[in-house]
């Protein structure tokens, strides 16, 4: 079945898109309350970096997967807001002089740009911290088995067995010529894990036995790959404007990419056959994952 | 009561101290296998970090503590190896040259002289989110409230609202004269908050209420200030060499400490005081807390 025909209208993915994309904002200016002390200047720089910016990718696939599983969309945020604060961290650490030494993000100056290099490693430090404690709180679920299934699940796809494992892995790759397998591989760890986590995260909720969760993963798996391949085509065609951030850094890095490896038509169609078997895992739910659907096929359609 | 009295010899502490840090290194060493592909650069930054250096105060405070509560002593050491790995990142993290610019940490170069810098983030990050990990893992209590408890108090105590908030306060304190209820708020946050829940996760094992930690957490603040006042006053006396690391630092960067406000006998006779206070707090126990009174001596008695 063409992916066409099954896909909630993007306009609905939109207006679903930006209410996440309000209640994140909202959810953040409520935790990072000014303490009114000597502390204010880190709060400041974590406000920077949390609010009024990016996709809400993760939270957007939290909240829609929810509605799988009936849960509550208050609950569910609240899940997606500490995914959102890992991510967050993670690009403030990304930015900094000694990693991508980035001056741009999302539109804006980077945290260090903005703070300083200490600040930037504090807030991100913060972020990380919170988003473990937004899970393990009561408030995220009354279950105390989820909210420590939650953590546990959240500390892998973060760690060196997750995104910062696939950090380390695109440090060590630069200047190598890593062929497709070996790509494949560090995106999964490097933005994969968190995205797959950020469906999971839901299933958690929804209380799924483990085995149960396998077409859900395989959806995020195949919408994360599908996702970088379509990062890689716009660095690639070097719309700045749409990247929030300047592009053509990985062919000046000479960093291999899905696009450098396999060319910029190739690319695209391998996004586009990711987006059919990541809606492919939902075939056995109904309208209730429209919205699932729909993120599914934004991954190959914003570049455009 | 004299603290000499009810001390248990400090030659039987230093017996326990030697068997937790063995135990300490034994779970890193177990936690931190290499993965064997381009990871394994980040472990190797983990393990120089986390192996074999410090006196593990926190897994001991922890494990000790978890005598009174009759906790199985392998789960206390889970628990403690958390805390130390939020430690050892705060200490990787700390040593940036945005931060400390130290070059040398437990008597060894530090993560970033040894690995890089980009190294040394995301080192620190890793053991940041494994600490999580180690707690939300059911080899650590059974009772899943336990777990969710345990993440949640690290968190508060890891981030903003501690220790990452207690660094901020440090960094904008620099070039400042502080005045003292100013420094002791500072080192609250900054070490305090750890120490303090390094015996508030034995309670939260032994499933105290809330209200019944407060004697324990008065104790862990009281031992943890004494600490921080032994440190300035190693700082101030500068023994390399007991420090394990350059000394007279404070009095370069112009900070004010326990020591210059105080002065060298009135900082003595402080924590002195508050070692005794430590010691109070535990009246309501026998020896199961002799262990607890001679870590809170050892604070006053190992810059002699």
């Amino acid at each position: 079945m063409p992916v066409e025909t099954i896909d909630r209208p993007q306009s609905e993915l939109r207006a679903e898109a930006a209410q996440v994309s309000a209640a994140v904002d909202a959810f953040f200016d409520r935790l990072l309350t000014f303490p009114g002390d000597q502390r204010d200047r880190l709060y400041e720089a974590m406000r920077h970096a949390a609010l009024g910016g990016g996709k809400r990718l993760r939270p957007l696939l939290t909240t829609a997967a929810s509605r799988l599983f009936a849960i509550d969309p208050e609950r569910a945020l609240r899940a997606g807001c500490a995914i959102e604060a890992i991510h967050v961290y993670s690009l403030i650490h990304d930015d900094l002089p000694c990693m991508d030494d980035a001056d741009l993000r999302r539109g804006k100056a980077t945290v260090h740009k903005a703070f300083g290099e200490a600040e930037a490693v504090l807030a991100g430090d913060s972020l990380h911290a919170l988003a473990f404690e937004i899970l393990a709180d009561p408030a995220t679920h009354e279950d105390p088995r989820v909210r420590a299934d939650l953590v546990l699940e959240l500390a892998r796809a973060a760690g060196p067995a997750g995104m910062a494992g696939g950090q380390m892995m695109d440090l060590v790759a630069e200047g190598q010529a890593l062929d497709l397998p070996a790509i494949t591989r560090l995106q999964q760890l490097k933005t994969g894990a968190l995205i797959e986590y950020s469906v999971e995260a839901a299933c958690i909720m929804g209380k799924l036995p483990t085995d149960s969760r396998t077409p859900y993963r395989g959806y995020a798996r195949n919408i994360g790959l599908a996702f970088q391949i379509a990062d890689d085509l716009i660095d690639y065609k070097g719309d700045d404007a749409a990247a929030g951030k300047p592009t053509g850094r990985d062919a000046d890095a000479g960093k291999a990419t899905f696009v450098s490896l396999l060319g910029e038509e190739r690319a695209r169609q391998q996004a586009t056959v990711l987006v059919e078997q990541a809606v492919e895992h939902l075939s056995g739910h109904g309208s209730e994952a429209d919205l699932l659907r729909a993120i599914a096929r934004f991954a190959i359609e914003r570049d455009h």
